[in-house]
């Protein structure tokens, strides 16, 4: 069978070899990516759904617009309006079936094959692939604990003039660096001046431990003259209610939405109607700022608990900037003492030693920082992942 | 803004624009391609949903595997071998976002720009926009009452080497066609004897009205041999429990469902589990036979109203095969008497006359038979059907 050119362009991802692993018992996964289902609302989300089928059982169940449900629409744009003082209309966004469907569209929208587009080192590794597999040349700006090094990407900028860029500016996957206010203007300027597209995805800034993130690149652009029309935002529901209901949203210029429109309507017709209608109803109900403010909490004291035990028992084994929010610590083996340096072959030992983590190298889309790991403290609970984080040291030769 | 090359391949549709009108008050619409909300059993689902949310709340809510929740995958897997002898093992299907996302599938999987497709002609139109999307040059098949013509296929497939044929065989949109017993089975001797892909897409096959429709392709190929590596299918619950669950699914050989599984996880990583749970345990609860039972009575009530008030008003103004089953009546404008012969002028007036349907044309991937015409019967009741079909005879100047 003579499969199309475009999946010559990618490679099922070494990660998932590596989750086959993590069905072994007693197995502490620092792997994943996902928020903790155990936090999960799930008493508002059953509310939320037996009132969307008692108001609109026809429409909840039936066919609807590709842009999505408007009930759900409206929610999201004032969710956004919450968040900043942006003004976001209705019609500025369309629901898609997860953020991953936002990039999905970007991706058919936009990249022709040869084209490039400008990510962050490390980025989101579905984003790498999807993009790939519309024909993407892949650049990579490099970051630090501030987030991407914009003085960098104003020099990429000039020499590859990209399609767009895509930064996960606040909390990012995998570095959980957040760019700074100061960065985040330069970002909006750079996109006016050189007329870059800029992809803020978004999925983790509700996320914040002790203190709100600076405004997301979509609320600051009210500051920048001519931005907006710069500037694409991705969101989702994933990491703040649930992943399972698959529905995020894009947010972006008329033009380019009314485009990404026919895609979806070609890619999955709309989004699932039946979910859309149980978020709105959700959101509706005023339910998110209590469930916000109690994840919020919990995994402020897990990244907490990770962080003083990495200190305590890595010592200068490895480095890292403590997250102020989001999912993930990002680390670095420093190789001191001549330990381990390679994150793929401390994953490996760390397996034999009942803990779990992806390493760093897939998430560079070039040029790969083999020396890096991600370790998520979302799923487990305090107590789990001190003794993680032991085992972590015993199989670093530090035990 | 320059969007990707590929856009330049596909156009909005035409139809969009008539469906801008069907607002218009009192208009009895025969322009759909949906089921009727009425119909659907929401008490079912509320129920199905509820019991998926107690039995796994935090897998219904979580991100979940790619290729689909594996309850759902077994109740797939059997309410295909309850349709005919044919053994679907749950590993041999991904579920997909709608039946519309495993169409996306193909063509990502399978399409490189200028491959060609064969389709029939007439077609769904989000298959031909779809698969023209990734590059596409799509060939028709010409059609009669009994389906595609096996003939004119071979030789095609002859001509033209295509990366796959793509068929409705059962109860087609727009042609509500069905493959006769004896094609079907030349169909599966043509695939094997050529090593061609065939794509059997169906949707309509359990809506029924008299008597169950020939096996499907996937069914009959258990008879012959070799075919089954040739053949992928695409079902979908849309059209017989809900389409706002976007919960569809593609049999196909591993190989191929492997790369299709990769591309969904950079499309929308998995669909819905919210709505993948919810419809595991309405089929699990055994509810699926009497609620076919009851829209298939009331659909053929309807086909039977619509057909005959066709033949009482508009006599030998138009030509057209009386479907047995699905939700179409597919027709062609005569030109006796000199009356009108073009779909397009028709849809126009009948609009003016408050009736409404879509007119042939767009269902051609090439060489439009402009004197055709889609009548749906699905949302209308009986009564309703009988004055629609009597304004469309104003329009066609026989009231």
């Amino acid at each position: 069978m003579r499969f199309a050119d475009r999946l010559n362009n990618v490679e099922t991802s070494a990660i998932r070899e590596l989750f086959k692993l993590l069905g072994k018992p007693g197995i502490i996964s620092f792997a994943g990516g996902f928020p903790d289902a155990a936090l999960f609302d799930v008493d508002g989300i059953r509310e939320a759904t037996l009132a969307a089928l008692a108001a609109h059982p026809g429409a909840a169940l039936q066919y609807g617009a590709t842009e999505g449900f408007d009930p759900l629409r409206e929610q999201l744009a004032a969710f956004m309006a919450s968040k900043g003082a942006i003004e976001v209309a209705p019609s500025d966004l369309i629901v898609t079936t997860g953020s991953q469907q936002a990039l999905d569209l970007l991706g058919k929208t936009l990249i022709s094959p040869g084209d490039k587009v400008i990510v962050e080192g490390p980025t989101f590794l579905a984003t790498i692939q999807c993009f790939r597999l519309y024909g993407a040349e892949l650049i990579t700006v490099p970051m630090d604990g501030q987030g991407a090094d914009v003085d960098a990407l104003e020099c990429l900028i000039a020499q590859h003039r990209p399609k767009f860029v895509y930064l996960i500016p606040t909390f990012g996957n995998p570095s959980g660096a957040t760019l700074s206010l100061q960065r985040r203007r330069r970002v909006l300027e750079l996109a006016v001046r050189t007329r870059t597209l800029i992809v803020e995805d978004d999925p983790y800034g509700d996320l914040y431990f002790d203190a709100p993130p600076p405004p997301s690149l979509l609320a600051l652009s009210a500051e920048v003259p001519g931005s907006r029309e710069c500037l694409l935002h991705c969101g989702s529901l994933s990491k703040v209610l649930s992943p399972g209901l698959r529905v995020g949203w894009l947010i972006a210029p008329p033009a380019l939405l009314a485009k990404a429109i026919m895609c979806k309507q070609f890619s999955d017709a709309h989004t699932s109607t039946f979910a859309q209608a149980a978020a709105a109803q959700y959101l509706a109900a005023g339910r998110m700022p209590a469930a916000l403010a109690r994840v919020r909490a919990i995994y402020a004291g897990r990244a907490a608990a990770m962080v003083q035990a990495l200190r305590q028992d890595l010592g200068d084994a490895i480095d890292f900037v403590p997250p102020r929010g989001g999912l993930f610590v990002w680390a670095r083996l420093t190789g001191s003492n001549g330990r381990c340096a390679d994150g793929a072959v401390l994953a490996q030992s760390a397996i034999e030693r009942g803990v779990a983590f992806v390493p760093g190298a897939p998430f560079f889309a070039r040029d790969p920082d083999r020396a890096t790991l991600r370790l998520s403290f979302a799923t487990v609970d305090e107590d789990r992942i001190r003794e993680g984080v032991q085992r972590l040291a015993v199989a670093l030769g530090l035990g």
